[in-house]
């Protein structure tokens, strides 16, 4: 018994549900000016970035996350340029989307500076010297202001946020308004994609509401989901473009040698496990009716949960 | 805070994670001659089978679960007309298989009455009736010595076991010894299914290993897996041929209306999502080497966790 | 770890220390029209009765709680007679007031009768017949009040209460307002006792405000406490009266001897443990300038929590 | 729900009771040659040094543990001048020792040179400056092996010890064998103290049984008890001398006063409630008949547990 792990975080999915995680050490511990910030090692896990309670990345599958939410939508986009991402503190995202040969910029807005201070100090293998790169552009203001006074036309749009919990800095930017400018900045052939939030049968309100959400606004929606283990299951993303799809597995297989990317998660297989939804998710997510709006905001706090 | 739920149910996943279950009731709780048996309602997934500390199924998902163990085997194989169950003391891997039309015969050994007895009283919605059908032979034995004096021939063998723990009843129906013995009790045109325990990153040393032992017994092998929320995380499941492999979705969908079935989970599309296996769980799984034998039996305490 | 109890009654203590208690067995589980109601067995403290979440007794320690809250104040007057109960759904504080052999009349108000009915199904241990002497009249009102309207005097009033929650069956009763009416229904050798919650260092607001609440109506008032190990730890109780203290410890075992009480923790020496009040209890009970009012009530989850 | 604590340190009670603190932030995590040491500062507690999972001091009762394990015995005594300790790593045993003005000598062995380490660190005021002290000796040794060869009497010898868990550094400083030299090493009007575990009726064994084995080797053998909230509820101790008992609560105080101490836990009246035992408490611990012995050690973990 005196071996048993004896220090534990509570990760609460829902008010009747919990994951625990043994944990080996606080690396690191407090406050940026928007939310609470913790880097955790667990004993199952290695290091997990925390935001406000909530494991963003693990040492052991954001490769898992990180792959699944840039690159179903870089290489849907046959040369892809010119890339905007809203959050993603890690840098994580960022490394992801460079890696693509085809980058000219990426322009990256995370509102909170003091989250990308903490990880570049405590986890520097995550962004591996991309908010060093010369065609990065990083910026700590508000996404959402930024891309509505912008004029700039992106070929993807990188949704790498936290998830919205009431006055949290993220809920504004899950709403059908923020959808119609990000709509607006993407050029004809562009494609978004957004992380949704579980994807877990048992708690899908976040995922199928932003799926409906998207549907108001753009014509292709695809809901896809990957396992993150550390999330505590299947977790949730959309890519929505003006008309473009994802090629077939074979060609995305080609893509990414093309590229010059050495994936560990996403191939053509993999793509066909992601978005190959299975039939009661299929049918929560068509039969949502929820429209996420400015006025009737999301919380996964409270309402969700 | 008095309305938070107060009694809860510790799922070890492994050594380093938890998974808790908020406790609504007790619904039933005792000991069979092989292990501990309970029925609890939580708050999350309804009434849950609980042997050993270990949920076997909830009201929430077990269709998830019983329509993935039992309808790609049955729906591979063209006419299955004999069906053999090991386990399964619920009924409702028998009432899947009953579903098709074809069934003529269906052989279920579970070594522990005291299981189905209890199912029958507290969860009859599971079986179905199932249980009564004239079709069913219902055993209370070991199924191991059943198959290996058995003359008979099967079209399918579904494995729907507890999972392999030290002393428990079922480790000996997971060893090579085994399997061929299943290998021999399938017609030619045959197909056997077997539960494989955990399928998420952090722990798949039982799926793995199950995986490559059959390997080791059958030409054609094919792993599978589903999210089980209640479980905490997908689940591994495996075919098992002497040459059959699964028909196109088109095929899985039209086979399943000819056969008069009204699934819930599977179909077409979530066969795709569950036969796609991802790249690092295809690595994990073909870089096994672990070969369970009876000599060298798996348990998932204390070796796997 | 097959072996290790897994289902677990969180007992939150405060906001930063809980007490879990391994489940055995919920035998009963319910509502009344005021509260939650359940009886759970633990492992460690047998049957315990818990209450919108919070332990009221348990089978291993109610000896403990029900002969602190009874005898110090019954075997301080000389001879009591007639005494008064608020609360006590157990029955177990009525069967120690009726083991004194001079009392002639036990008037019981307990506002729920769901709780009675419960325990005497559940727990009619607690009460041993107690209900059904004849010196017992139990009614089912609002005991603040029947002594407001009620003309009689008693020689003991005892407060056998939930803790003060919001919109709980009891906040009422711990205030000044209602202390007064108690005081006016005392005999002139008249005592009262109270439980008084947590005792424990970490967690004195309802223990000090209680305690401070009382010297704002009566001459005398005497903290004390028990360790109850089912409550997490040392309880506190208060004793008032118009003068009257309680006897040496040598005539208290007298007392006890001539009144045929058998008791398993109360005892001259005992008496000695419980009003010898530490140091720093005593100087947090004395600075607490908090009175109870019915403008100010005093609620334990929020505030004092 | 996002202010909720997140992280909690398990402190396991016995098999069936566990109390969790929530975790503020892990101030130290290492390990030494003997054992695994934290300092985590938790909410309720503030930083609270933890060997081997245990929690043996808190900055919220600190005093009241070191002064309960100090005092009744140095008050005890006259003219206390050479004092012994073994264990008390943090210095606050003999921060409280040196406090006596009639100390001339405190010889100090803890065998784990790296706790003292810590604590001089992180808690630096725990010691305040005893450590420095120029009539301390401190060594690091094992304490046993030093007073069977030692020809040094004691007018007191204090057990400032961690619990006796299988192959710890402690367990062979609880036997009979190792009380006798301590008898020996004591001067003729020279008493022991000793810290003997938890005290609460729901877990005595090792409380009761060092009582006995106390009282096979000493004429007077006192137990004694205090509520030491972070450890989960009472704490015992043992008061062992050749026929010396303590003074009078009155002459406690005076006591207090000549020798020039401040004290925040300990007086006259707190004496009182410390050496006077509830009945149960009494009746178990007369009733035990183990005897620790060298050949049969009393394990807390396991044996007790």
């Amino acid at each position: 018994m005196p071996n048993e792990p004896d220090k534990w975080f509570f990760d609460r999915i829902n008010r009747n549900l919990m994951q625990l995680h043994a944990i080996e050490e606080i690396v690191y511990s407090g406050t940026t000016k928007f939310q609470k910030i913790e880097i955790i090692r667990t004993g199952a896990f290695g290091k997990c970035l925390v935001l406000d309670s909530k494991i963003q990345s693990s040492d052991f599958d954001e490769f898992v996350y990180h792959e699944s939410l840039v690159h179903p939508t870089l290489l849907s986009h046959p040369n892809p340029e010119r890339v905007f991402i809203a959050g993603g503190g890690e840098g994580a995202s960022l490394r992801e989307i460079l890696a693509h040969k085809t980058i000219k910029r990426a322009v990256m807005i995370d509102i909170d500076e003091g989250v990308i201070k903490v990880c570049k100090e405590y986890l520097p293998e995550y962004s591996k010297g991309a908010f060093d790169d010369r065609r990065t552009e990083l910026r700590h203001e508000d996404a959402r202001a930024y891309l509505e006074k912008s004029k700039e036309s992106f070929d993807a749009i990188i949704m790498d946020l936290t998830e919205p919990i009431e006055e949290g800095p993220a809920y504004l930017l899950y709403t059908r308004e923020f959808y119609r400018t990000v709509n607006e900045r993407l050029t004809p052939n562009g494609l978004m994609a957004v992380q949704a939030g579980c994807a877990s049968m048992v708690e899908l309100l976040n995922f199928s509401a932003v799926y409906q959400t998207l549907k108001s606004v753009f014509p292709v929606v695809l809901p896809y989901q990957a396992d993150i283990p550390s999330f505590g299951g299947p977790w949730g993303f959309c890519l929505a473009s003006k008309g473009v799809t994802p090629p077939s597995p074979e060609e995305i297989d080609k893509r990414t040698a093309a590229r010059g990317l050495a994936l560990r998660h996403y191939d053509g297989t993999t793509h066909q496990y992601m978005f190959s939804i299975s039939k009661p998710l299929r049918q929560h997510l068509e039969r949502q009716t929820r429209i996420i709006t400015d006025k009737e905001p999301l919380y996964i706090y409270g309402q969700g949960r």
